[in-house]
């Protein structure tokens, strides 16, 4: 359209809080070939079962094309909910299939369960630094956030106090080698947390995109499993995205069952439903049992970067800055020195061919400027090394 | 999880406005295969072009596994990005790709506008009756709702005055083959219209998933061909659900740049982009030009079935009702003489084995209980002349 004809559009005071975004910037950098990135929150790609992917979608249209193209329910493929949930039962969960709402991405499911649990004003509880996606998507709907405390393993749940919980409509955690940190929370700490939850009556949002993606230590319990003994409400947020190809957009809501009838009615009014075909060919390929015969393709393949990029951290980073050693998932976090402002570092990083992302937006408020988040997930072996070397340079 | 775990949540005033859903209550019933049901708003799978789009997904997986299974760009697949916005200007539009978002159907277009251009008590204008998924989009934004004047050939456009327009954010109307009445408004008003809200600076959200599903009369031109002449602003919702296959879950909006940079940062937060694969597989389509082959093919079978539904409503039905004659598209709309009550009508229809759906919930403000909606498109022939020879007995 002509861009002469101005119009005097009014925007809604929540698109006033929408400003171009960190994790948008981000997929930009990591798309020009010659910068050593580790900026990007993008899975490998030498991660995903392509030919399996490619059976699947071919055998549901092939078998069932006009269901698969067809509208259908807004709660999901009924065979793919079973499929969840006995997932998170064998895990040790208590979930029946119609606890569970299949969403277009685990993004999706932040954005309802923001757009049914917060009002303007209100209270949510985030650690510190957190998820971007989640504080953008909870952002849109105007809470007051508050930082639950933390140290360096993580959330601290004995910090949590009435005063503190008071009409919070949840605490939202990723206790799994957090993005950004890395950081898991340990067992003893989750059982402690579901026991404070408990009391406060606090609902607790457990975002967990990169549980299956341990390559080092012994598995945690989910804290979903330990919520029904402590009397907690645990909302349960899984993902394809890491463990099969993000770019079929597809996740799941595990919650009471009240809760779930009203995201859907949410989610109908949002985009209907999640497409057929993509549920019915993921189905195809987890009751194929794929997925524990494909995880360790991913698991070995991270591990080995995460190796090398703790190698060379350790071999040519300051003593000064301090990192995290993350037993799964694909991030490190570097606290630098106090006074080093890691934006600032960023812009001499990148004329060095090298990106990161500060840490500052992970932060929902107090943001710690002499962090960043480093990704070795989409890098190669060489590269890592010359990266890292680079920014131990600058540094 | 255990049902006697009562947990006291509190849901957002938001979320208060969802209720168990007409739409969604209406794809329950046309499940039951006992029942003739003219309820659905499914098109008919008969149309679907199977073996079209199983080739496409199998040659993106081939030929760019890796691309089409990683994140994407919020904005959408740039090649079918600047295919829609071709399309449009070969239909006399004046779009760049830039001005285009891909959007998991339509239906999330109409959640993305209400997310920022909605405030709570925001005026926003309709037609009487409108689209019920739209109306519930728009619910959950809490907008003071106001009618759009309208006759039984639609939208008057000089009605719409100064008053009625101060302060609303958007008028929202599907010019084509009207879900629910099947009305097409013709051009002398869509250039009334235009050039009206371009004298109230008044935005119009061009809704129209049909308009490619004509089968008798003359096209008439897209509300967006005649925007920039008028000096009108006009956003455009466009689908591929009607014309491909809905369970694909594929739509675009095509808007003035500034507006769209705006949306693209609302969807990053809602579901950070639209499946790369199916975006692939859906340029593949429409790149080979297939719509354009396969669309006569859902015409003529919406056609024939929008007859027979016609013919018997000629045959059987009273003198007292009227009904309207559509051009395209999958809907009849039937006015009832004013003492019948359409809802009454379902419960007594559903005992005879026959399903539609009454009128009221699609008025966004003072139900008309004597209308009510009827689809043919998923009906076979003997089963329409069945299900109105049923219907017409109980009236």
């Amino acid at each position: 359209m002509d861009p002469r004809v101005t119009f005097p559009w009014t925007y809604s005071e929540r698109a006033a809080r929408l400003t171009s975004s960190a994790i948008r910037e981000i997929l930009k950098v990591t798309q020009c070939p010659d910068v050593i990135s580790f900026a990007g929150g993008l899975p490998s790609p030498d991660g995903f079962p392509v030919e399996a992917i490619r059976t699947a979608f071919d055998r549901v249209l092939v078998r069932e094309g006009n269901v698969a193209l067809q509208y259908g329910p807004t709660e999901g493929y009924a065979p793919l909910r079973a499929w969840v949930a006995e997932d998170l039962n064998r895990r040790g969960g208590h979930f029946s299939p119609d606890e569970v709402l299949i969403v277009s991405g685990s993004q999706q499911g932040l954005d309802l369960l923001g757009k049914v649990l917060i009002d303007p004003g209100s209270r949510v509880l985030v650690e510190a630094p957190s998820y971007l996606g989640a504080l953008q998507s909870f952002s849109l709907y105007q809470p007051e956030f508050v930082l639950a405390p933390s140290d360096e393993r993580g959330l601290l749940p004995d910090a949590l106090d009435d005063q503190m919980a008071a009409g919070a409509r949840f605490l939202y955690v990723l206790p799994n080698f957090q993005n950004p940190t890395g950081r898991t929370l340990d067992r003893v700490r989750r059982e402690a947390l579901v026991s404070r939850a408990a009391r406060l009556t606090l609902p607790i949002i457990e975002d967990d995109p990169y549980g299956d993606l341990r390559y080092a230590g012994a598995p945690e319990p989910g804290i979903y499993t330990l919520a029904q003994a402590a009397g907690a409400c645990v909302i349960r947020l899984g993902s394809f995205s890491k463990v099969l190809a993000p770019g079929l957009r597809l996740g799941y809501i595990a919650a009471p069952r009240e809760l779930v009838a009203k995201l859907v009615q949410a989610k109908q009014a949002t985009d209907l439903h999640t497409a057929t075909l993509t549920q019915m060919a993921v189905h195809e390929i987890v009751q194929d049992d794929l997925l524990s015969r494909h995880l360790p393709v991913i698991q070995n393949l991270y591990r080995r970067q995460c190796e090398i990029m703790l190698t060379a951290l350790d071999d040519h980073f300051p003593k000064s800055a301090q990192w995290t050693r993350p037993e799964g998932g694909m991030f490190i976090w570097v606290t630098l020195p106090k006074n080093v402002d890691a934006t600032e570092l960023l812009g001499r990083a990148v004329q060095r061919q090298v990106a990161f992302v500060p840490g500052a937006p992970f932060y929902a408020l107090q943001p710690q400027t002499n962090t960043l988040r480093l990704s070795f997930a989409t890098v190669s072996e060489s590269k890592i090394k010359e990266g890292i070397r680079r920014l131990a340079d600058i540094l």
